[in-house]
């Protein structure tokens, strides 16, 4: 499709906060999702490091390097810098901006009782909740606005965020005229991923994730190690595949055999280790196309800097034409008329 | 003094929300003493437009006047734009950016136990807080940070914004490094202009004002109606002029002749009238350089808009050198070595 008809069509607004390398989670949930939708939208994919200083204020200096990991991560998985454009948030002032100007038309108590918010802060463990934290969803409103988009991607948890982005823009294109898209969520499908321990979702802080960057014997060895059915004693004991998380993952991975490997496992005909085996060298025939993208900007970082900058520059653009819109509707380009 | 020694000198940040003309109020509590310490420090005038939206965002249309006529009163009261950058608070997104940093590291129990917040949102009548609003000390600290000043002059019941842009500088510097100075209060001596009315100190919303713009029949008209000794009846009853607003503006305007007129109101030698017709002309003497000065400007409006260009120009180029020092010292700056 043309830049001029994709021009013509929905915008996407999407993206992480930058916070260490990205595992199978990220791409079953998101990133896969992503790379076939940027084929079909516009899409602005923005590296939330500003957003990722919420909780990470007092040691910033590793974004630096998390920018850059997670820049590549996403040219690794298929992310194409002609389709998509991937920007730094903390490089877009006009999202701050945006974000004071949309303090102003929500109250406290609004904030307060976003349930996502509450519970990220039991989460957090946050006996007092900055001001910043609080007010996120302002500033994610900002994210996905400065850029006008239609569309948001996001995962169940992520719809309260949305619904209070949609009520800024109402109250704010009610006051000023139509400025804004509403912004509608696209509610990803994908299941969340079970960790290599089969106890919580695949996560970093859990240490039970294969990453996008693991080499193929790092794959193999967590693979091996990836808890299977606890029933399963002798290699022809009857197995349940439903409870196992290698065949979660042959599901996720290994659609065609699944099937197959399920009725295998419950006849006790295939053993733990052999289907591991299949399910790691599925995993790495998977992840090879990633390695290699991985590997053209490994050699050359440049590559990655200057796709990040091209990006910004673009986004800035795009930021530079909505705050006129902005600035004019709410009266305030005092010296241009 | 020349612009090279003030440098070395200290860095005032000052300055109001656009809400109108300003007054003989303003004059004695402010305005008076900026034009006075423009001569010893380098000074920032924000005109806080921004700050203006958090109470009076479903209304911005008017600023665009507010603007130029509160640049103009400053101008025609005496601030020097060769001594004095008057600039425009929204149009240095810097300003923004840094709010949005300082919002992480002050929580919202903080910002509610200000006493300052909670008094005004009870003035204003707020059922409830907007988020902004709630914030707006944390924005102040931006505004009073982006040029690295050493001095903010304010009245007591803005001292404990001035505690909270320390806290915030403390904890930054904590953090990063030494990149700001941390404010101090430079306490106004000035006692507050009590209004026309005789009932409340002199404000616009009141309708108890004279105006720096006011020409000499209306000041002369207004102080005519001015509230005096209700217990003087007759022109040679003795008069209390402890309680004659008339009387605490000619303490205020009229000084050397102050001591001489209390004596005649109490022995009932001069009357209102002739009491009120003093204090007019006297008042008028004193608006009339201002209105001179005035009148140039509004001659030439152009005039007024470069000057606010070249200042927040001039701001700009100061709000840069911040930011790249924050960056720095955040790690942030990730395509600068």
């Amino acid at each position: 499709m043309s830049t001029e008809s994709k021009n013509e069509q929905k915008r996407i607004l999407t993206g992480d906060r930058p916070t260490g390398k990205l595992h199978l989670g990220h791409y079953v949930g998101s990133l896969q999702n992503r790379v076939e939708l940027q084929d079909k939208y516009e899409t602005f994919l923005i590296i939330a490091d500003v957003q990722a200083l919420t909780t990470n204020f007092d040691r910033p200096e590793q974004l630096s390097n998390d920018v850059r990991q997670v820049a590549r991560d996403y040219l690794a998985a298929g992310i194409d810098p002609e389709k998509t454009t991937i920007f730094v948030q903390s490089m877009v002032p006009e999202i701050a901006e945006l974000t004071i100007f949309y303090s102003m038309i929500i109250t406290v108590n609004q904030l307060r009782h976003n349930p996502t918010i509450k519970s990220e802060a039991e989460q957090y463990g946050y006996r007092e909740m900055t001001y910043g934290f609080l007010g996120y969803p302002v500033s994610q409103a900002a994210d996905i606005t400065f850029c006008r988009a239609n569309l948001v991607p996001v995962g169940e948890d992520q719809i309260p965020h949305i619904e209070q982005t949609r009520k800024i823009v109402r109250k704010f294109n009610n006051m000023y005229g139509d400025i804004f898209p509403e912004p509608e969520a696209l509610i990803s499908k994908f299941p969340r991923l079970m960790g290599l321990d089969g106890k919580s979702k695949m996560s970093k802080s859990l240490n039970n994730a294969i990453f996008l960057s693991d080499s193929a014997e790092e794959v193999t060895e967590k693979i091996r190690q990836a808890k299977t059915d606890p029933a399963r004693i002798h290699k022809d004991d009857p197995g349940h595949p439903e409870v196992c998380t290698v065949y979660h993952y042959h599901q996720a991975f290994n659609q065609s055999a699944a099937a197959e490997i399920a009725s295998q496992c419950r006849a006790g005909k295939i053993g733990c280790v052999g289907c591991k085996k299949l399910l790691a060298e599925k995993l790495n025939e998977f992840l090879a196309p990633m390695h290699n993208r991985r590997e053209k900007y490994l050699a050359k970082p440049e590559l990655v800097d200057q796709i990040l900058l091209a990006g910004t520059e673009k986004a800035r653009q795009e930021a530079a034409k909505t705050m006129a819109k902005v600035r004019s509707a709410m009266k305030i380009n005092y010296f241009t008329s």
